[in-house]
C-alpha cells in the first residue's frame, strides 16, 4: 500500500526458536514471487531473546526509527524459555504492534486441499477473523498492590475507544462485503462486560447501518467457540477484540489443520506505518534448530505481504503453491523446513 | 456439606426460556435418586425476565434472604431477548455467584458412552474445570466516558486477589490429587495479562508445593484451545480464571458431545452460602416450551449436587442413569424433554 510498484523496504525479524528457519523460507518464496522489475530491498534485525540477554534491550528506540521506514516487516517468531514470560511478548512484538497501530490483525482460516482437519473431512473452514489490534486487555494498564505477599491483588484494565472499535468494525464490514457470502459476525462477551461489550455492539450496529448487503449476526465468544467446532461453516467474516481475536484465531487455526499453516497480518491500513507479517504460531523451542518446523504459515504470511503491497498476482501465486504442495502432502513424506520452501518455492517460479 | 444427611432445603430457579422445562426434570430424576428416608423441601423462585418485566427487580434482597437459608439451589437457564443483554445475567445469575461466594465453578467435560464428538469416536474426554467463579474480568468493574458519542471510552477492570486465588488453586490440587492420573494444568495469559497472570502462576506454584504427586501444567488459553481439540487426553483437571474458564468450558461442552450434556455447580466449599447446580447452556429462547430441551446437562447438575450434599450414591446413581440413557440413545429415537426425564428418572428408581 505505502510501497511504490517497483521496490520494497523489508524488514525481516526473525526472532526467537524456529523463527529463524521459518523465515528463511518465507524470504525464499518472496524472492521467487516477486515481479522481476520490483527490488526487494531487506535489511535484517536481531531482536529477541539473544539481544535481550546481551543488552538487556527489547527494542531498542534506533531499531524502531528503522523499521518506521520500512514498507513492511516479515517477522518469525519470539518467545523463549530463558526469558521471562511477557517481556519479549510485551516489549517486542506487542510493542510493534501498538507503535506501528495494526489495529487491524488478520487472521485467515480456511481448510486447504488435502488438509485434515481434527472435525472430519467434511468440515467446511473459510473465514476470517479481524482481531482488533491496539486496544482492549492488551493495552498493559493493571499492576499489582502488596506485590508477592498473600494480599496481593492484581488488576488488568481492558481499554476499548469508539475510535478504535470503529476503524477496525468498518474494515471488517468491507471485508465482508468484498467476499461472496457477505456476513459479519460481531464477537463479545456483552453480556458479562457490559460496558466494553455494549460499546463494541453499538458501534457494530451504527456502521452496520453503512453496510445493508452484509449479513451481521452476534456470537458471546463462548458460544463462538461452540459453533467453531460444530458449525464452522456458520462463519465468513468474524470481528472481536484483541483477546477474544488471540483465543478464537488459534483454535480457528486448530481446526484448519493446525497451526503450522496459519498466517496473519498485523495491518496499518492507512499505510503511515509499516504493517508487519507473522505466523500465527510460536518460537517452539523444542524443535527449535531442528529443521522440523512447517514453514508454511510464514509462506503464507508473505502472500498476505505481498497483497498488502499491491502485488495480487504474486500472492495469488503463492497461494496456489502452497495449495498444491498442501494436495500432495500425503504422498511427499516427511520433508525439512527447507524442503518444505524449495518446494513451494518452485512451484510459484515454475 | 451444609446439609444434615436427613432433609434438603432445596431452592429451585427455573429462571427463563428452556429453564422450567429441564428444571422439572432435574427434580423429578432428583426425587428418584433420594433415599426414602430423605427429606425434600423444595421452594420455588420466580426469578427471570417475568419478575424483571413486572417489577423491574432481577433479585430482591428479600428473596436474596429467603435463598442464604437453604442447602442448595437449583437454577435453569437466565436471559431472555426481551431484556437488555447483561441486566439477568450480571443482576441475577452472577449477583448469586458472587452474594453467595461460589468461587469454585465445577465443568466436568467427559464423553459419555455412545456419545457423538465432533472430534470423532477416537477422542478420549475426561476432564474436569475448576473454574474461579467471584473474581477476573467478572467483578463488573468498569465503566464509560463521554457515553454514547464518537469519544467513548469503556473500561473493563479484572480484578484478582491471591486470596481469591489461592482458594480455588488449592481447590483445583485436591480434586487432582484425588483423580487417578493426577495431573493439574493452569491456564491463563501470563505473557500478555502480566499483572494477573504472575500473581496466578506465582500461586499456583507456592501450592504446588503442597501436592508433590500432582503433575503441573501451563498453558496460554490460546494454545489451550488448540489442544482441547487435537489432543483432548492431555487434559485431567484445569484451573483458570472466570472469564477463560467461561471459555473453555463451553469448547470442552462442545467436543464432550454438546452443551446438552454439561453440567455445573458453583460451589462454597465452607457451605457457609447454599452453593448451585446449573446446566452450563442458556435459556435458548428459540426452542422454549416445546419440548425439545436436552434436560441431560440439569440432570448431571443434580448428580452434583447431591454429591455435594453428601448423598453420593444417590450421585453415582444419576450418573450411571444417564450413562445407561446416553448409550441407547442412537436407538431411542427423537424425545421430547419430558420422555428423556422419565425414562433417566425410571432408571434411577429401578
Ligand atoms: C505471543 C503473544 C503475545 C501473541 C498474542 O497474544 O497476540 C500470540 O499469541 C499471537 O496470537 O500472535
Ligand atoms: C450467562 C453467562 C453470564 C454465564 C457466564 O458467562 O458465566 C454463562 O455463559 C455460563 O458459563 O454460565
Amino acid at each position: 500500500m505505502s510501497a511504490s510498484a517497483n521496490s520494497i523496504r523489508l524488514a525481516v525479524v526473525p526472532g526467537d526458536g524456529i523463527g529463524q528457519e521459518v523465515v528463511a523460507e518465507g524470504l525464499k518464496v518472496l524472492a521467487a514471487a516477486l515481479p522481476a522489475d520490483v527490488a526487494l530491498e531487506t535489511a535484517e534485525y536481531d531482536l529477541g531473546a539473544r539481544l535481550y540477554h546481551r543488552t538487556g534491550e527489547t527494542l531498542p528506540d534506533s531499531v524502531l526509527d528503522e523499521l518506521r521506514g520500512k514498507d513492511a516487516i516479515l517477522l518469525g517468531a519470539i518467545g523463549d524459555p530463558s526469558v521471562p514470560s511477557g517481556v519479549l511478548e510485551r516489549g517486542l512484538l506487542l510493542k510493534l504492534r501498538f507503535a506501528f497501530d495494526h489495529h487491524v490483525n488478520l487472521r485467515p482460516a480456511k481448510l486447504g486441499p488435502g488438509v485434515a482437519s481434527p472435525l472430519g473431512p467434511d468440515a467446511q473452514i473459510d473465514f476470517v477473523v479481524v482481531r482488533e489490534g491496539t486496544e482492549g486487555p492488551y493495552v498493559g494498564n493493571g499492576g499489582t498492590l502488596r506485590t508477592g505477599t498473600p494480599h496481593e491483588v492484581a488488576t488488568e484494565v481492558s481499554l476499548n475507544t469508539a475510535f478504535g472499535i470503529e476503524r477496525v468494525v468498518r474494515d471488517a464490514f468491507a471485508r465482508a462485503q468484498a467476499r461472496p457470502r457477505k456476513k459479519l459476525t460481531l464477537v463479545h462477551k456483552n453480556n458479562v462486560l457490559v460496558h466494553a461489550g455494549h460499546l463494541w455492539s453499538r458501534v457494530f450496529n451504527q456502521v452496520a447501518a453503512e453496510f445493508p448487503d452484509v449479513t451481521t449476526d452476534y456470537l458471546h465468544v463462548d458460544a463462538a467457540t461452540i459453533f467453531m467446532v460444530t458449525q464452522p461453516e456458520r462463519f465468513d467474516v468474524i470481528v472481536t477484540d484483541n483477546l477474544f481475536g488471540d483465543i478464537l484465531t488459534d483454535l480457528a487455526a486448530a481446526i484448519a489443520g493446525g497451526i503450522g499453516l496459519a498466517a496473519s497480518g498485523n495491518i496499518n491500513p492507512s499505510g503511515e506505518f509499516p504493517s508487519m507479517f507473522e505466523p500465527v504460531h510460536g518460537s517452539a523451542p523444542d524443535i527449535a534448530g531442528q529443521g522440523k518446523a512447517d514453514p508454511t504459515a510464514t509462506i503464507l504470511s508473505v502472500a498476505m505481504l505481498l497483497e498488502h503491497l499491491g502485488h495480487t498476482d504474486a500472492a495469488r501465486a503463492v497461494e496456489a503453491a502452497v495449495d498444491a504442495d498442501l494436495a500432495e502432502r500425503s504422498s511427499s513424506g516427511t520433508r525439512s523446513t527447507s524442503e518444505i520452501g524449495d518446494a513451494i518455492a518452485k512451484r510459484v517460479a515454475g
